[in-house]
């Protein structure tokens, strides 16, 4: 499913227009009162959001993966609230009713998922299951007329009550009391806030409630409860797909979700990059080195240099992020197997890469937003503040750091005996070989050649390490991890510098826009790609004293 | 001055003690309500917190720097709010008027600020003067009596108002009306919220007023003001010191202040490690890798790794602020005058080094604490988040860390042709060599060289750069400072190995602690002191891309 271009311009410039004139004058009303204004919910439903990816068929737009991260990547440049009140329903919820569902659930929800009528809520953590999700304990008891009976607590659940849709629907991973222990025991379940009677009209409140929402450093406006079920006499709810086979649905859905994650981390980083280049071009203060006048602070280099930081991360990282949504829908949708098989291969060794990688450059990157505006940084007021404390939560929801880096070594490297990997490696070389023999971009192609150079030793540690001592491996994973994100960003530099080049060769000129494409990639190369060495080094030589750290922390 | 060593124990004890009990049940309480409780500000007052600094002769305790940083590392424990109380107090207030003013000045302030009956605050900024002081505008006309009119805004200003001390005195940097333009026309006057009768008792209001107060990110609890001076008849004010003198007043009194702004970085770094190492060690999630049972989470390596990244960093700064107060009494109180100049020259140095490297580091190092939580980091409550939104104004206040880098690199390493910084390679040398002659450091030590060579190069590089196109070295001026910050750590942790060293072979075994120092030394060399080849690296070849992206960001 995509939609056709034409359609898809319009959609994604009206997602635009809604963000600019909607959603950003509405920030500080979010910061305020805690919540998103039931209006703006409702000019949602009516934009199709809340369906942006759920097949025509079923009411919705039927977006592909490279373009729903492109909307979500437009959606991205305001808070993250906003887009939480439907964002289970065009990821996690979507598709899984999409991948599993009878053809009665699909019937029954997804019509109402794409038009708003309910909103989604994806119910996954415990108190005591977090990371760890196999040991989580939410019991289902199965019925006489085939539904279950849910009991436990879930905790950390976007967007679990609210009042901003007639119904609710939660996705519940629990277990049946004859389940196999730990994740291999896992099932899905379809749990509605109000039961729905037979003619499609709300019947009695279900036994789920909201114990209490939590009062989070960032992304106001998005509710987290802490649910009850079945405190009575159990939450009615219906099984999706087969029983004990949650986790697996729950992976594949997750790769969605990490994606999009990510790009949470890259879309915070723009606005937070847009709103200090627009300070930076204002604020006059202290006088230009050669005439001595007052000059705005954009003239100082120490602040371009925290501009050009944000700038060239943030292309590298939504490069990154499409050239993995393509490869999602060619695994999803090519017609050669093999092709879909490679494309699957590299989705899953990236997704981890890119969502850890960046979310934690969002921190960074959000932060240098702060800075950029100085004091005035500090003030709510001025929203630079508010950037940085959405985006510490991108790296600990859907998996933190140190999960991604662990699946990426432990599951994603070790499994195909890096097979993925080195197809990437190839990947890479390729960029960086023609970039070699370009007569203007030797430079770059040096530079990243460089960090694929670091990058493949690193694998070739890491792999036989992991296999003899999965303990000191994993010490270094996420050095690994950043590692691979630093040489991936610096991969889609080098491949925009070659558009780049083409483009400037054609047309004669460079002008202002392909011009900062080649800095940007310069920059990224002298001042981002230098840590590929260092972060390699510690791969190699890190984990002892993480080992040996055991006896006095704890 | 300074406090005989049992008397500094005791103090120290008793600090501990009262941050402990006191003041960490209170941090809440300052998110809540956004102040500090005045019966623990009296409590303040009785312990002698705001006399710390202040000589004995007018009542106060009369530290040495060396022991200032001590007790400040203490306080630094808990919220930074608390410690604003009386911070102006301990640092710019009771420097200032030791340093420049008259004797009756010193009779009339110095035993008030020591008892506490009043708070002083320092306005420089305003809104047109924040990183560029010399374009500030406050002005001031001498009166017959020889006192000063002010009339003039300044914003951003701790402590500028409150009703928790009888009265407040304003130490502000203002312009005569026939002062030269820019940091050479800068004068420094007292100005009392009270003015004060012959007698001692407060008399009239002085024209000095809070127009607001900000909603920070953080340092909740401690008011930031914007103040405005003389809208009616003119703010009554008292010069100190020298006209047009204000500029080197505020600079010594800044090198001290930076010192403390840094040690903020270290000691919120402390707290929210033994927070997070407390939350390791209790939170249960996973299983041990090897026997399968449940385990506590400081078992994971990647946990392990976060905390072991907190714990050396924090090592390596506190021990560098010791090493730079430690100078700073040296370079006050030697006999020697040729050591006095040793060590000024040695603390000038550093300083900008200390309080932007520390700064920044203090917000990475918080972050990781959140994530050490999981998700209960995010939630308020947890209290991890907090020391995060404190730690970010440390990069803004007393001089952003590009200023610091400016200060480093255009006045602290040009203006004597990098003397002080060979003088400052050749003592880590020392060290380096110490550790590679040692049998078991000998790691240690090439680690150490390696950094060494990485700064030196760097050095050798930035300096004819800055002589040149002292806009080229700008750009690169933060990450020159940064790897300065780096090396000095590892050469700190080199120092610290030695000694452990020593230690363990007198007592012949190595115990927790000692082992602990060894341990945190080697992670630092290969998971921190990795980036100075790095950060080498971009102060090396960084410039070209800054200066080039004029066309597209200007």
């Amino acid at each position: 499913m995509a939609l056709d271009n034409e359609s898809f311009d319009i959609l994604l410039s009206t997602v635009q227009r809604f963000v600019r004139e909607q959603l950003v004058p509405a920030e500080n009303h979010l910061e305020e009162h805690d919540e998103v204004p039931p209006e703006l919910v409702e000019a949602m439903k009516e934009l199709g959001l809340f369906g942006l990816t759920v097949p025509e068929e079923f009411g919705g737009i039927g977006l592909s993966a490279g373009q729903e991260v492109q909307v979500n990547f437009e959606l991205g440049r305001t808070a993250p609230a906003f887009r939480s009140v439907f964002g289970t329903n065009i990821g996690i919820g979507s598709q899984g009713i999409l991948m599993d569902g009878t053809p009665d659930q699909k019937a029954d929800y997804l019509p109402r998922v794409a038009s708003g009528e309910l909103v989604m809520s994806f119910a996954l953590t415990e108190p005591d299951a977090g990371s760890d999700v196999g040991a989580l304990r939410c019991k289902a008891i199965e019925q006489a007329d085939g539904s279950y009976r849910l009991h436990g607590q879930k905790i950390f659940i976007s967007y679990g009550e609210h009042d901003l849709t007639e119904n609710i629907v939660h996705l519940v991973l629990a277990r049946t009391p004859d389940a196999p222990e730990g994740v291999k025991g896992i099932s899905l379940f379809l749990v509605p806030k109000f039961l729905v009677n037979p003619d499609g009209s709300l019947g009695a409140r279900n036994d789920v409630r909201c114990v209490s929402t939590e009062h989070k450093l960032g992304i106001h406006g998005s509710p987290t409860c802490v649910l009850a079920y079945g405190d009575r006499e159990g939450a009615t709810g219906y099984l999706v797909g087969e029983k004990n086979r949650g986790l697996q649905a729950m992976f594949v859905m997750m790769n969605m979700a990490r994606l999009i994650v990510g790009l949470e981390g890259v879309a915070l980083s723009e606005r937070a990059y847009q709103q200090a280049l627009d300070y930076a071009r204002e604020r006059i203060q202290g006088v230009d080195a050669l005439s001595g006048e007052p000059v705005a602070i954009v003239r100082h280099p120490d602040v371009r240099r925290m501009l050009l930081s944000m700038k060239s991360q943030i292309e590298a990282m939504r490069a990154l992020s499409l050239v993995i949504a393509q490869a999602q829908d060619l695994a999803q949708r090519h017609a050669d197997p093999e092709v879909r098989r490679r494309n699957q291969a590299f989705v899953e060794l990236l997704t981890p890469v890119f969502k850890a990688w960046a979310t934690e450059n969002g921190i960074r990157l959000t932060q240098l937003g702060v800075q950029i505006h100085g004091g005035m940084g500090f003030v709510e007021e001025t929203g630079a503040a508010q950037h940085l404390r959405d985006a510490v939560i991108g790296v600990i929801y859907e998996g933190t750091t140190g999960i991604q880096a662990a699946d990426l070594v432990g599951r994603k490297l070790a499994r195909d005996g890096g097979a993925a990997f080195a197809a990437l490696l190839r990947d890479m070389s390729d960029v960086a070989e023609e970039l070699q023999r370009h007569r203007d971009l030797g430079d770059i192609g040096s530079g990243l050649a460089g960090g694929i150079a670091s990058l493949r030793q690193a694998g070739e540690h890491i792999l036989p390490l992991y296999r003899d001592d999965a303990q000191a491996a994993l010490a270094v994973s996420v050095p690994f991890l950043m590692l691979a994100g630093t040489v991936a960003g610096a991969w889609q530099h080098g491949r925009g510098a070659l558009a780049a080049a083409r483009l400037i060769e054609a047309r004669g000129e460079p002008g202002a826009f392909l011009k900062g494409k080649l800095v940007s990639a310069r920059f990224y190369v002298a001042h981002v790609l230098v840590q590929a060495l260092a972060l390699a080094e510690t791969v190699r030589c890190g984990a002892a004293p993480v080992a040996e750290s055991a006896d006095f922390l704890c």
